[in-house]
């Protein structure tokens, strides 16, 4: 089953457009719990099992990881391989690079991480990219316009559609999507009318304060999966008692149920 | 010591202005040695130790190290620990992401990988690069211009250009310097021109096919540092046999000549 294919799956049972964002840092972590590579570990996996009725899909940030160097990855790998295949698990890395080193990175985040899809960037065009969609059961959601202030430097007001155009043409193996921030719905709306039905990766809506209503009207394409909306933050330290996992399946509830509530009747 | 004036110290005492790129496969690395962490430890070190005599910096490719997964990075982590200290390390990463994710990836690669330097990515603008630059006594090389033919679908005609003015704008701590490829040196005289004197990075001599002449000619600046040529394949893959470190030390040793009986009079 592809990415896509399970990602429907979970959609449609969960009625869920919910990504949970892991991005673990050890100063929010619940205090009773071990600094150790163990400690992180049952942390995220208790937030996975008690957000996993809710969330469509995890998303773990490499960067939250690699800090901790060769033990955070194996912490990062563990990770994955313990969420149930059922839910698919988008590697939030950010990758690019040119030729061969592309490859390199393409074959690390799906073979040897085991993501089902990952955040790429776009800036050294198709060809660093290529290699992602070279993984046709893998999503590849390519940056396209993102929720912070810098957004502004390059990508407004063209750069960002010009990449959600060429992002659509270069999708022949139909396994793309876009990062848009919800922090600007009226350009989302504009990435919309170009991008046709490419899945949407939509952080910003938590602690950057985006607007989830405009969002995901401006979002909708009428598909099955014209979005998924991110949290990471909000819900992993909804808590730092001992029911931080709990506290977290709440606020994951609460904005899965949020989001069903605000999108547009088509 | 920043990097810079370890990089200076360097130039000065080698007249050297290559970079060696570390980046293994296991399908080049001589069969003699094992498929294991030691084996390519000990290929990396052994080729360290034949070309430092004639290398400005060495520059490590972090997706050669990722895709081995957690024991790839504890390699790297090895690696660069094991590289003598007055020998500056650019991680070649190209990381870029928002906020406190770009905090955490900036604190990794100086930190956590120990790295001197860094190669990273603008499309997300000021804020994503800013957590790399207030390192001040590391250095931060921005992609601009890179070497491969996806250049031509967004940074070509403009956006390299905006990159290098908006760089230069940022760059406040002075440990800014930018990525330019060799495939094109019509446009590094470009990019130098509006630059100032920021080092370039420059790959793309080598199995690409760039002009050697012709770009030290354009990114030629007057200072001490103008530009750091870099070669991988070429050197590391110089032999497959018992004496591949003493093929690499040569091959370097012939292209830091090469580039001293290139560089412009000025």
């Amino acid at each position: 089953m592809t990415f896509f294919e399970k990602l429907e799956n979970q959609v449609c049972t969960k009625h869920s457009y919910l990504c949970v964002g892991l991005d673990p840092v050890w100063e929010k972590i619940p205090p009773h719990l071990p600094r150790t590579q163990e400690g992180l570990l049952e942390f995220l996996l208790m937030i996975v099992d008690k957000t996993k009725a809710h969330a469509a899909v995890f998303k773990p940030n490499f960067a939250y990881f690699e800090i901790l160097g060769a033990s955070g990855m194996e912490v990062l790998q563990e990770l994955i391989r313990k969420i149930t295949p059922e839910i698919p698990v988008i590697g939030d890395a950010k990758r690019g690079d040119v030729g061969h080193s592309s490859q390199m990175y393409a074959k690390a985040v799906f073979e040897t991480f085991g993501c089902g899809a990952v955040t790429v960037t776009p800036y050294q065009g198709e060809d660093a990219l290529r290699p992602f969609f070279d993984y046709p059961e893998r999503g590849v959601f390519v940056l396209c316009l993102t929720s912070n202030p810098g957004a502004a430097d390059f990508q407004l007001p063209e750069l960002h559609l010009q990449v959600a155009k060429k992002v659509r043409a270069w999708n022949v193996t139909g396994n793309a999507g876009l990062v848009v921030g919800a922090t600007r719905p009226e350009n989302i709306a504009a990435v919309r009318k170009i991008s046709g039905q490419m899945p949407f990766l939509i952080p910003g809506v938590g602690a950057q304060g985006g607007d989830l209503e405009k969002t995901l009207f401006a979002a909708e394409d009428g598909s099955k999966i014209p979005y998924l909306i991110n949290a990471s933050r909000s819900i992993l330290y909804a808590s730092s008692s001992e029911d931080y996992a709990q506290q977290a399946g709440n606020a994951a509830k609460k904005l899965r149920d949020q989001i069903n509530l605000c999108r547009p009747n088509l």
